[in-house]
């Protein structure tokens, strides 16, 4: 197909898919004439993979490109969560984060098979420094339930990862996962918050608390 | 205590806690000279809230402001909570998020009792209609755990929210537990998959993956 209907298929416009060759997002399509190229169906899927990490996923072009690349090079999948983590994380000064708080992470992950410079242990890290910097203490009841529900989340990412065939589908479903994920619980976990409230202070008493 | 303390007790510079002050971030000391203020206990706390807010919640000077006003209105608590929501999350152009996906949300949280446009409902629509549109069929299972672990979580804040004495405190940990909340637990969750996937395809398996 042309470029034109690759734009209507995608609903994504001419300027941003040029945006997306000239990035390196987007595979050139197969020459076809002096200006002209065709693309296929794998360049769709691809178009609405990029859209989906940039728009949604809020990930810069350069960590885009890593993520597609991660994809692309064919290595194996822990490889491409590695890249899809980084990718999909505030960037951390490991350097500055505080031990203390690295101690309480380990202590809660005990027994977990991790590199200890990934993101994952420095984030949560730089988290409960910050909430305890702030003055919250004794919470280390809430930090326990919150691992018990990142291990089942990771459980529901990997199963849904099993369960796509080939080594290219795998691939997306982690990187796609991974960054949206995120969000996806961000908004689950405020309306159940919501909810839960709702239900432990019921109007007449919400309007005394 | 002069502002000089109120840096040194919190590791806060003073060009910082001035711009707090000019920002409303901060309520201003007790004059106690012609050009110098008096500040207590209270003033520290509130700089190490502050601070945890902008430097690791990386909320907007705009989105802090917002938040330490619903704390000093003394307004009901599921008010801040919906305050905190609002702040610690990516605008969302409501207008634009797909009926489809909010249809599915809708069916995935049936029974719950929260306010239709609130921030979760349309993050959550976001996040799974850039998903399903990257060409992500048949999560469905993935995302009803999600929701299963979304509830566990919202229970726990609760929890440790109940856990706290006094309004003000109870709106403090609303704040900080909601903002740090889902950095916390995007850092686990990043640990946990590499846990699990470590476990599931152990290193033979996993270099011919």
């Amino acid at each position: 197909m042309k470029i034109s209907e690759l734009s209507e298929r995608t609903g994504v416009s001419l300027p941003t898919l040029k945006m997306y060759l000239r990035e390196g997002l987007l595979p050139q399509g197969v020459k076809s004439g002096p200006n002209q190229a065709s693309y296929d169906d794998a360049h769709v899927q691809r178009v609405r993979l990029v859209h989906g990490l940039l728009r949604v996923g809020g990930l810069s072009i350069a960590a885009a490109r890593d993520v597609v690349s991660a994809i692309d090079s064919g290595g194996p999948l822990v490889h491409t969560f590695g890249v899809a983590q980084e990718a999909a994380s505030t960037p951390v000064d490991r350097e500055r984060t505080s031990d203390l708080a690295l101690t309480t992470v380990d202590r809660l992950t005990q027994g977990w098979d991790f590199h200890a410079d990934g993101p994952g242990r420095h984030l949560a890290a730089n988290a409960i420094a910050a909430f305890e910097s702030a003055g919250q203490h004794d919470a280390a009841r809430w930090y326990e339930r919150y691992v018990e529900a990142a291990l089942l989340i990771a459980q529901a990412d990997l199963d849904l990862v099993d369960s796509r065939d080939g080594r290219e589908a795998k691939a997306e479903t982690v990187v796609l996962g991974t960054v949206l994920g995120d969000t996806l619980l961000a908004g689950l976990r405020r309306a159940a918050q919501e909810h839960i409230a709702n239900t432990r202070y019921p109007m007449t008493a919400r309007n005394s608390t």
